[in-house]
């Protein structure tokens, strides 16, 4: 791997750059983005220049899209006829299942990804070089063929070189297991900031809040731009979680002093310590 | 104020007497407890020596009762005959109709409260002297005139040399607002976290997960046996709550793609940036 395209030069575009870099990638990085985006990329060191998709396509082994999902659904039909021989596109849009249909012409030379990392802010200027460390990167291959393919094999290794913890999936696991692990979560943060915005007084309901309130609506800080097209590419898979949610909700608001209260703390506390191991009270 | 009575030393009241030492308070400090927690009270230095309710109630100018709400509701009426003259009583139990009801009997001499403060570990050896630095500390009087008397007004005093911002609520209006701003949380939390214990693949969804589903499980830690009371004397305002989160919920599913996501996340976003004065993309 001697030249890579950074497509989109955000947090996680600008994050790879210093994520490869710091894994001792030593060959060229070129970034297709905005000019400010560029400059800001090249300012944090995670590009070495600016290009235009087709130039740096051309020329690339390795092909990073890490725009919008509506972006990278544009851009992949324009790499079709500019992909240098050999190379591997891949991508870091949140959903997989539309990517994977609009990279279908592409062929075992798209490998559809999504690092399961991010903070708050956006832009290169938030990059980090460990962003991915002990993250998962899930990868969802068209066939599991695809993951012994060589350039394949190749990026695994930079990806895990880069601090992350390699994840298969296929797109339709993927896109299920994400509606419930992070596409429920935003959107309950979001509805129960929201709800409590349209409440009657809103600012004695902050000014009475915890840490848990802040917690549960840090969430709810994104902004719908970013979200917009993740609930339009996995709408089926997020309306059947929230249905799910609704219905243990309305379960729990008839019986709040019997049973089912006490066995979904109990549920609930299993869960929470499989993110917490070692954990102790 | 000579001496106090911290009843239930656990992480509450011990950080209580803690807060009360560093605001200078040079009185004795007397706990009532079980054995095991006065001694990891006095080993943190909260309290200076163990006795029972009744001597302590009747040496003390202010009676802390820092119990799980039940306890609160059984010490109450044991109090009313063992009292020093001119001595305030006052809680912090998580809600505040019931045990305000329950302290009729005492009139004037209790002042319900409750001090939005906490953290994930649970007894004396968790206390801190900082734990209600900052933070609201609620206070539900019987009467609005009860805020000017001199046991109370000192106890205030006391409140805000601790550190604590004070926050004056009917007991009504407590219920309702923490019925939204914590009790809610606390079950979408646990709710959020049982759905995903229960899912197909518990493991998997954990295996996949960012920080966000991590913040939106940590009050999920919470066990049963500490909400069990807050169900129960506040299930009509919590029931209210969720049945219009699960309205939300609905609203939100039916119309993923549509303005009303749309709107849900500039509400939320407005909502969450009241919790984080000087945030910045």
């Amino acid at each position: 791997m001697q030249t890579v395209a950074i497509v989109g030069t955000g947090l996680i575009g600008s994050s790879f750059g210093l994520a490869l870099r710091r894994a001792g990638f030593s060959g060229r990085i070129l970034g297709v983005s905005s000019e400010r985006s560029l400059q800001a990329a090249i300012e944090c060191r995670a590009i070495d220049e600016g290009a235009t998709l087709e130039s740096a396509a051309s020329s690339s082994d390795l092909v990073y899209l890490s725009q919008t999902i509506s972006a990278i659904i544009d851009t992949l039909p324009r790499l079709a006829h500019c992909l240098k021989p050999g190379a591997l596109v891949t991508d870091a849009g949140s959903t997989k299942r539309t990517i994977l249909q609009a990279a279908a012409p592409l062929g075992d030379a798209f490998l559809g990804g999504h690092p399961m990392a991010g903070k708050a802010s956006r832009g290169a200027s938030g990059a980090e070089a460990a962003l991915f460390d002990g993250r998962p990167y899930i990868l969802t291959p068209s066939s599991p063929d695809q993951m012994n393919l060589p350039h394949v094999r190749s990026f695994c290794d930079w990806i895990q070189r880069a601090g992350a913890r390699l994840v298969v999936l296929t797109a339709a696991e993927h896109d299920r297991l994400v509606a419930s692990a992070s596409h429920l979560p935003q959107l309950l943060s979001t509805t129960l900031a929201s709800t409590l915005e349209h409440s009657a007084d809103p600012a004695a309901a902050a000014s009475v809040s915890g840490p848990g309130l802040r917690d549960m609506t840090r969430l709810a800080l994104s902004s719908h731009d970013i979200w917009k097209d993740i609930l339009e590419t996995n709408g089926d898979e997020i309306a059947a979680a929230l249905a799910q949610i609704e219905d243990h909700l309305a379960v729990l608001r008839r019986d709040l002093s019997g049973p089912a209260a006490e066995s979904s703390f109990a549920a609930g506390r299993d869960f929470s310590l499989r993110l917490r191991p070692g954990h102790q009270d």
